[in-house]
């Protein structure tokens, strides 16, 4: 099998290195890892398993230029992972069979090793500490903008900058949680606020993703009971605790990905709220935020042991509030364990 | 002209409204924003001069409905606006000449407007104010790492969260000012550091983008005159200041970009450092903080006025130090106004 790779996270899993600048092309008994000259000698140090190319002109043409002397006739390539712009280029003048396999690298992260689990279950951990470090800090934050909740949210997952952050936080309050992709607004944190986190952090470049919803307290957590003043809050939160745990009851191997997300769905749409549901019930993290498998309503994956993905059913409601709960979760030989 | 846009950039600049969900639509009489629900309220009240589509599929498939029953014959794209995955798809059934132009939107943006120019005036200013801030936040960092002056470059660009920032703050010093694209390390300010530091911030969407070098000392200020103790220093920054000057004397509407680069460049290379300025001489700077036109060795656009664009020539010393000094211009009828 003959591959190429552009994507950061892609190449890395394949020679534990990365950088900026590069094409990856694996042939059935040579590798290549191309860069430019600004990444040759960290390249040469940290590329397992590959010939560091260094580039003269580009990235692009040294690519051609193993291409065309190999005697390969196909090559897959994942058309996620090229602009229209740069694949016309590459292609040009090779007389070769571009095989396109959407995902194609996630699909062959999709199980992971022991060690990536390890790697995994401890950026989780890190995540966990820094929910409950912003929980106390919230605590002390009332009249603050979610612009100042959000940046100080960088602070405490990113520790000053010394740590990586699997995505920007969300931290969203009241009426803007209830959007699933909130951006800070001027919203201030005040003592009735609702208040959603999602967050995570990265671990020798493997991520950690969490979501969970409380209220403004001076004890306030992000502990998964929660007791809300609010009944409409606690009500669904519970209709959406419930869908979690329906969603995770299914998880074992053999079930299709939209088993998953169909448990969920269905508590959430007998309690009344299907179209408050607005996306799907999960994704797979790894060296990627968001990768293989996609837990949504159609997806045919069969779900296998040691894939890593998050469950996390929503409800919104516009102008009002919004909840999510999410967990990620290692498929285990019988079912799911929460990660 | 018909034409396809995708990027938020190229869709805020043809209707004064963009959001992460979007494919814009011109046809010589009609256009159309197309968006999805989470974004259909907000859009109606911000997009003016086109009509503004809630999808109920995909943007994709909203697309390929409009141009289906339009009657067009040919519509532009730029081609590295699209994934080959995307394209693909949009292009599926459709019987349409799809025509390919680089940098389509930005070529149509390259003329700044009078109210564009003020907004890109703004914003050069605030950025020049958070340099003098972050110049006196640094007198009193020594010992602190990249990663935490990083972070702190961030909270004083980006005032705590309050202001969005143009790209991400290259703070450098000493052998990582070498890398034009410096990452943050654990490297720590000393009291004989080299300083490189490259920051901007957004004003009303437009950027502004500018680098500076210093070095430390209890007075140490980021202005463009820099006295070091430093001889080798001195020397490098001379040679980099002068070749700055030599490519805004060159600035003039009916010039070539590649003789603005190569003024620079032939200062840098008359002093014996040619190899050591490893980058072009500028880019347009707009909406986009990369935007044509892009001044280089080879690039034949002809500047006209009312361009804006940085001069930023460099000669990296790698395992020493680098020098950059950029500052953003506008071409004038006769000349280069310093922003």
């Amino acid at each position: 099998m003959n591959y190429l790779l552009k994507s950061e996270s892609s190449v890395y899993y394949e020679c534990g290195y990365s950088c900026e600048s590069e094409i990856f092309i694996a042939l059935s008994d040579e590798r290549f890892f191309i860069t430019d000259g600004r990444y040759t000698i960290e390249a040469k140090e940290g590329v397992k398993g590959a010939e560091v190319i260094e580039t003269k002109e580009s990235l692009l043409e040294s690519a051609k230029e193993i291409l065309k002397k190999s005697a390969i006739k196909e090559i897959i390539y994942d058309p996620k992972e090229w602009s229209v712009f740069e694949f016309e280029k590459l292609k040009a003048d090779l007389s070769l069979n571009f095989k396109a396999i959407k995902n194609f690298s996630q699909k062959r992260r999709i199980i992971k090793r022991d060690e990536e689990i390890e790697k995994i279950k401890k950026s989780v951990q890190i995540g966990a500490e820094c929910f409950d470090r912003y929980a106390r800090y919230l605590q002390n934050a009332l009249g603050k903008e979610e612009f100042e909740l959000h940046f100080d949210a960088l602070d405490i997952f990113g520790d000053h900058g010394r740590r990586a952050i699997s995505f920007d936080p969300i931290i969203a309050l009241d009426h803007n949680s209830a959007k699933p992709h909130a951006h800070p607004t001027a919203t201030p944190l005040r003592s009735d606020s609702f208040i959603l986190l999602d967050a995570g952090v990265k671990y020798e470049r493997y991520c950690s993703d969490r979501t969970r919803c409380s209220a403004f307290a001076s004890d306030l957590n992000f502990d998964k009971t929660q007791h809300f003043n609010n009944p409409t809050h606690q009500k669904i939160y519970d209709i959406v605790r419930k869908a979690q745990e329906a969603a995770i009851q299914a998880i074992r191997p053999g079930v299709k990905a939209k088993e998953i997300d169909h448990a969920a769905r269905e508590v959430i749409a007998k309690a009344g709220y299907e179209k408050a549901f607005v996306h799907s019930t999960g994704h797979g993290v790894g060296l990627d935020i968001h990768e293989e498998p996609f837990i949504n309503r159609k997806s045919e994956t069969i779900i296998e042991e040691n894939m890593i993905f998050t469950v996390e059913p929503g409800i919104y409601l516009e102008d009002q509030f919004g909840v999510r709960i999410e967990d990620m979760i290692r498929v285990t030989a019988q079912g799911a364990e929460i990660l």
